[in-house]
């Protein structure tokens, strides 16, 4: 099991050495997790828990400053005085993300939201670093990093792992992408293929609780495509599919997690008592947009994954066009001329 | 010209005696607007002008009443408690259009902007009834009505007129034809093309003018298309193109000015003073929806305008997807299985 070795030295490294930390205590959490059947359980379970404890506490304050820069191009975006429909002169089109000039009490509305948003991610991102720093202080990280530190040498296996390396993990591999295959399968990918079904936004002035049953399947299908990925890292576990496939696979779905948490955080914020009318507005035009980010996000992945999987193209036959990679990744590169041109596009 | 004595015939109609006036109204105009080089300007101009006044009076009493109903719906939509991502089961979906259960702050707002937007409509269609009632005792529409009755004998005709119907008729037909093809070409097509490109609602936030600016092309395709029609319906002026076609670019060209309207409608109540931040972020959302929806008609616009254009075809041959009429019309019984049992699936 030197895989494990070398994912924990990958925990050793300097400058972004606590991306590098959370990233492989994910990774080895996951690893864990799939060839569970291989390790005693009574070891393995409490050190998968300890390691995801490091990983979330660790992933706790890039994702408030990621979700800040997001929303705050969103409303830069949503507010740009921009003409880009003209189709661009020699000049060119005005400069991407240019402040909103004038505008009256809408527009205002839009920089006031843009202030609370920063106030109330700055300080949950202050407040995560605190106990990030806390963590990594801790007896508890120590131990931690003991335990991953003789991993290599002293991982208590179980009788399931007596055999060829090739043998004892493929079949287990096999079934974290066979979870991966079977919870994809039951995403409604065809309704989500067809673009601007509304889907995403539809209860988003109703409870959180529905929006949460709607994106819940799509971000088990995120763990688990993740899950899928670290079991094939695994020397000679065997591949998970078409790598490029898988990464943008799980990029789009990354997308749709940030876009799905950042909507909940404008929702948030819009519940802070005595705010002006005119921020409640641009927090509602700002939560729709996320919402229908989250709809994109679906949309790219469902053209995406559909047009891999024979099986599901065989009964959805009229939702496979010819132009599914297009679709997936309508990514300005990929636009004919004027649509490269246009200033202000982003990727879903 | 006897295509004009049948027009004006069909405004002495009943029932939905308005509509009809109001739609041969437009349509004489629309007439006497290509046609004009066959008719005595100092004639035709007055008349035209005055046909105009008529539709657009009688018109603005059932755009509210529409907008209203749009409003509403998309309001409903958005505030649905539904679990519609959950395949149904044999006990099918929630009733599609249940009213919000609950849902605290915000989901009260939805029923304040609800509200809202109710009183502000109903007053502005109570308006214009008032206005078109006024309109139709005035003897501006008598001296209209005088006019539009001798039209059949009486058709000033310029030197022009003179010829056979066919060699006279088709040339004009032809040049409002090539002026809408000239300004569908002009448009974004390829960017618009491309599912999700967050093109129209880039400055829901900014000034009204920029919005205007980015509709203002297709609006004007849109009368064109009209326009066109209206020509191609006078017997030996030939075709417009395929009628299905047309009459589809028609409607979808139609649900964007609708939804634009509507959009400028929620940005207008917003603007009303002392309302509550729920009620503004309500209609920030109804907004954001709002552009979404002329998002999706440009879209489908787009395809379908692409679709049947070989030129154009030519120039853009990675925005031609095999699914293109599927994707023109994403209604839900096109839609596979699962997705046509969603409720609260929409017409984009």
């Amino acid at each position: 099991m030197a895989f494990l070795r070398g994912l924990s030295l990958r925990g050793e490294g300097d400058g972004t050495w606590d991306t590098v930390l959370r990233g492989s205590a994910r990774r080895m959490a996951g690893v864990l997790h799939t060839y569970a059947p291989l390790t005693e359980e009574a070891w393995a379970e409490p050190l998968r828990a300890e390691l995801g404890w490091l990983s979330s506490t660790l992933g706790r304050e890039p994702q408030y400053a990621t979700r800040l820069d997001r929303l705050l191009e969103a409303l830069r975006r949503l507010s740009a005085a921009g003409t880009s429909e003209v189709p661009p002169g020699p000049g060119g089109g005005p400069a991407a993300g240019a402040p909103a000039a004038g505008g009256g009490p809408l527009a205002l509305g839009a920089a006031r939201a843009a202030a609370l948003l920063e106030r109330q991610l700055t300080l949950a991102r202050t407040r995560a670093h605190s106990a990030a720093l806390q963590a990594l202080g801790s007896s508890r990280f120590h131990a931690l990093a003991d335990a991953v530190a003789v991993l290599a040498s002293d991982v208590p296996l179980s009788r399931a792992a007596a055999g060829p390396a090739g043998a004892v993990l493929e079949p287990l591999a096999a079934q974290a992408h066979q979870r991966l295959a079977d919870a994809a399968g039951a995403l409604p990918l065809n309704r989500a293929s067809l673009p601007y079904n509304a889907e995403a936004v539809q209860a988003s002035l109703g409870t959180e609780l529905t929006t949460d049953l709607q994106d819940a399947p799509w971000h088990q299908v995120r763990i688990l495509l993740r899950l899928s990925r670290y079991a094939a890292e695994v020397p000679g576990a065997g591949p998970a599919g078409e790598p490029a496939r898988i990464a943008d696979a799980g990029r789009l779905l990354q997308q749709h997690h940030e876009a799905a948490e950042s909507a909940s955080a404008v929702a948030a914020a819009a519940r802070t008592p005595r705010i002006a009318p005119a921020t409640a507005y641009a927090l509602g035009v700002l939560h729709a947009d996320q919402r229908h980010e989250v709809e994109a996000a679906r949309f790219a992945f469902s053209r995406l994954w559909q047009s891999g999987s024979p099986a599901q193209a065989a009964t959805a036959a009229s939702a496979q066009p010819a132009s599914s990679a297009q679709a997936a990744q309508p990514v300005p590169a990929a636009a004919p001329a004027r649509a490269g041109a246009a200033p202000g596009a982003r990727t879903p």
